[in-house]
């Protein structure tokens, strides 16, 4: 037996020890010296074995105290299955909907888990407050006219610095500032494409991206996803060519709504795809500082040598939605960007630039992000306890490894618009998975969940509340 | 002989003593009563005689001391002349010369009248600087997730407030925010038009709409434009007649670049015409609040009872362009145009909202706006001095009522693009006319100077030095 069936093995042993109740929720698991020793295997294996729990959700590491049989999980959650068939290129619907759940959002009325805002209890707003008032009291931000068309040069010199994380070397002058994470992907959409041209994107995809491909008279190409791997490679190719797609748009890095995130490998594929068929692809790296894992996940710019991915990202999901601060690194396409951002706006807002600077350089953000993807993580985890809970057992759902949404399949015979409006009149704001393809029907049991909010009481609750209308419909259908 | 005509002839004796060196620049006019007492007239017939005289430019009021002789003016200067052909629908170019203007400006390395940004020289920066503390410290700016698709309430209800002057009476429901004036155009482009419809404009006008028109994939006619008194609407009614024309797009108020305000009949018979063809109308209304005279002139919108015109402002033309402030009134295009907006961007960043809302409401606005448009008609005036001092005397220009640009027609023989070039060797920023059309060689003797600055030594050699330049080219002409 090799070395790597054996921790494969261990491991299954001990998750079958959680799952009989041997080992319980918060127990400690022996120490890798005393399993090692007593099973007469290498420290090593012990070590490789307990990863695979890690990494599978079954326990956790406490510094200094050891493993952890993590709650939950008695139950194993299924995956979401996406159809693998690649729809025809087509046109997007719903705008009607759409605002709806944005207007709904922005309502103080509601116990929301419906639109994508970053949690609200994290101490970083202070920092943020803290960095505003002294960029306020120390900075010249008034009276000198426009900026250069870049932005202002010293956020620039910091999202230079930090997507070195990501993989990626730029210069400040090779990224132009925006006013969101949208802009900009419409900035990229803008300068890359025109009326009738068809853009390949994942599905489910994030249903801002759909609209805005809509009103700009495009048509989407709808290219499976995989709930773990994100956009399937072969699929695209396959699409590549029999279409005549002008662009890529894919959120590889936590997308959403899957949560997925994008093997290094299949990564390297899709810039060996691009570089083939000579197309450009916009990478939305929204949601790409929020993993949970340790180190910050390359993106598909990293290996792009060609200046043929051009990068979108905001601090909308690290920080706060309202700021008003997002970026593209667009590759060859510096000059039509520079200049679409002028068309769009001419200039954006130099303070919350200025604040930003000052908040990545001095503010505690890499503490506030470990932060935040732990209290994620946990977050997460607690969602899942309260799905396999309160959902009827043939729910599927995903377990992000990053990011702050889960996609959840609801089961045969019940319908998620229905869902969606039962629950807005108890109060409770989901996203209906229609929202999440230009194909009619698609999603039509699938919701979004955003669980960046601390769990309370009346949040739990309403979990519940979601359960029993599901089961409700059960019921009535059958 | 009636009392009218007589404060009239008063005032034109007087202008004839100032045009002769009778009353010297500079000098004191006799004091009312002891002019009404000399010419046994009474002391009204005087004072009307001397707000004759002020409107039209001659005198100046200093308080408590009387009036005096401004500077100026022994010659008339000559408004240019726009050719009074409408252009059949065209497409747009030199972006690249749009974009070497914009970068230029944001440089401090030049003596700049090339783009225009409000005086740097105004008190307003520091009560905006308290407003924005004022905000940071007392508001909740940060952890609330999105706002409502229109934007922040506190804004629109003083926007609200503030579009009553214009003769508009709306509700802040009936407004959105957006990230700048240009944004808001393109945001009202987008829910108007699609690719390949015809936009109507007036010429010569703002090279932001015409690039704005251009990328979109629109076609731009281009209607004639009165220095005095704007958009012809003869010429607009024509061309109506002729295509099927999707929008209007005007500047009625201090029209970029030309100055022209339209009076108010022609504003009506605008809007009879629009309700005729029962097309939209965008009016840019970014100029509005800079008018010299007393009062607001009216907004084409406030003789709009049908939510047809949509108008469109910014606070970067009053207070300061890098504030990331503007706004639509979109009238009966509510819906599309949050719905653009959400597309656009998602949301726009809330802090700046606050601060504006801060300082309308209690910032000394109203203060602001007396000293900028005080402040720019004695800028226009020096300005004015300045070319008939130092530019060719076949020179014509505008004597703009409000904001603070002027359109300036060289002498025939010269070439505008190569004063542009020769001046920026100089380190001297123009606006080379051929930037305000689509019609590639219409204003090829044009130039746009901005005069919002304090005149220095420094601005007004530069000033000389485009004279010069400008001589020298009539010079190799001959």
């Amino acid at each position: 037996m090799t070395e790597m069936s054996l921790y494969h093995q261990l491991a299954s042993a001990i998750i079958d020890q959680i799952r009989n109740d041997s080992f319980k929720p918060g127990e400690k698991l022996p120490s890798v010296r005393a399993l090692a020793k007593q099973q007469k295997i290498s420290v090593s294996t012990v070590l490789a074995a307990y990863g695979v729990l890690e990494d599978r959700g079954f326990v956790e590491v406490r510094p200094k105290s050891g493993y952890f049989v993590r709650r939950v999980l008695n139950k194993t959650p299924k995956a979401p299955s996406i159809n693998q068939s690649t729809s025809h290129p087509q046109k997007v619907t719903t705008p009607q909907r759409v605002m709806e759940v944005m207007r709904d959002g922005s309502s103080q009325q509601f116990i929301a888990f419906s639109v994508a805002v970053p949690g609200r209890d994290f101490p970083v707003v202070h920092q943020l407050k803290r960095s505003f008032a002294k960029v306020v009291r120390n900075e010249t931000f008034l009276g000198i006219g426009y900026d250069s068309p870049k932005g202002n040069q010293p956020l620039r010199r910091q999202l230079a610095r930090r997507a070195m994380d990501a993989g990626i070397l730029v210069s400040p002058d090779e990224i132009v500032t925006t006013s969101s994470c949208q802009s900009a992907l419409g900035l990229c959409l803008r300068a890359l494409t025109k009326a009738g041209d068809i853009v390949a994107v994942e599905t489910p995809t994030y249903y801002g991206l759909l609209q805005l491909i809509e009103a700009m008279g495009l048509k989407a190409i709808e290219v499976p996803s995989d709930p773990h791997a994100g956009m399937n490679v072969g699929a695209l190719k396959l699409a590549l060519e029999q279409w005549p797609i002008k662009a890529i748009l894919t959120i590889p890095c936590y997308s959403n709504p899957l949560g997925s995130l994008m093997p290094d490998d299949q990564k390297r594929e899709l810039i060996d795809l691009i570089y083939h068929y000579d197309i450009p692809m916009i990478e939305d790296d929204i949601y790409g500082e929020l993993g949970y894992e340790g180190t910050r996940p390359k993106a598909v710019k990293a290996y792009d040598h060609k200046g043929q991915v051009l990068l979108c990202s905001s601090v909308s999901k690290t920080l706060d939605p309202q700021l008003g601060v997002g970026w593209v690194i667009p590759g060859r396409y510096q000059e039509q960007i520079e200049y679409q951002k002028f068309l769009n706006s001419i200039s954006i807002a130099r303070l919350p630039q200025l604040a930003i600077g000052e908040m990545l350089a001095h503010g505690g953000y890499e503490r506030h992000l470990r932060h935040a993807r732990e209290s994620y993580r946990q977050r997460r985890d607690r969602l899942t306890e309260l799905l396999l809970e309160h959902f009827p057992s043939e729910t599927r759902f995903t377990q992000p490894q990053g990011g702050f949404v889960s996609w959840i399949q609801l089961p045969p015979g019940t319908n998620a618009l229905k869902l969606y409006l039962e629950a807005r009149q108890e109060g409770i704001l989901i996203s209906p998975g229609e929202l999440y393809s230009s194909a009619a029907n698609k999603y039509q049991r699938s919701i979004r969940l955003c669980y960046a909010d601390a769990w309370t009481p009346e949040r739990e609750m309403a979990i519940k509340t979601l359960g029993e209308l599901v089961s409700q419909q059960l019921e009535d259908h059958s």
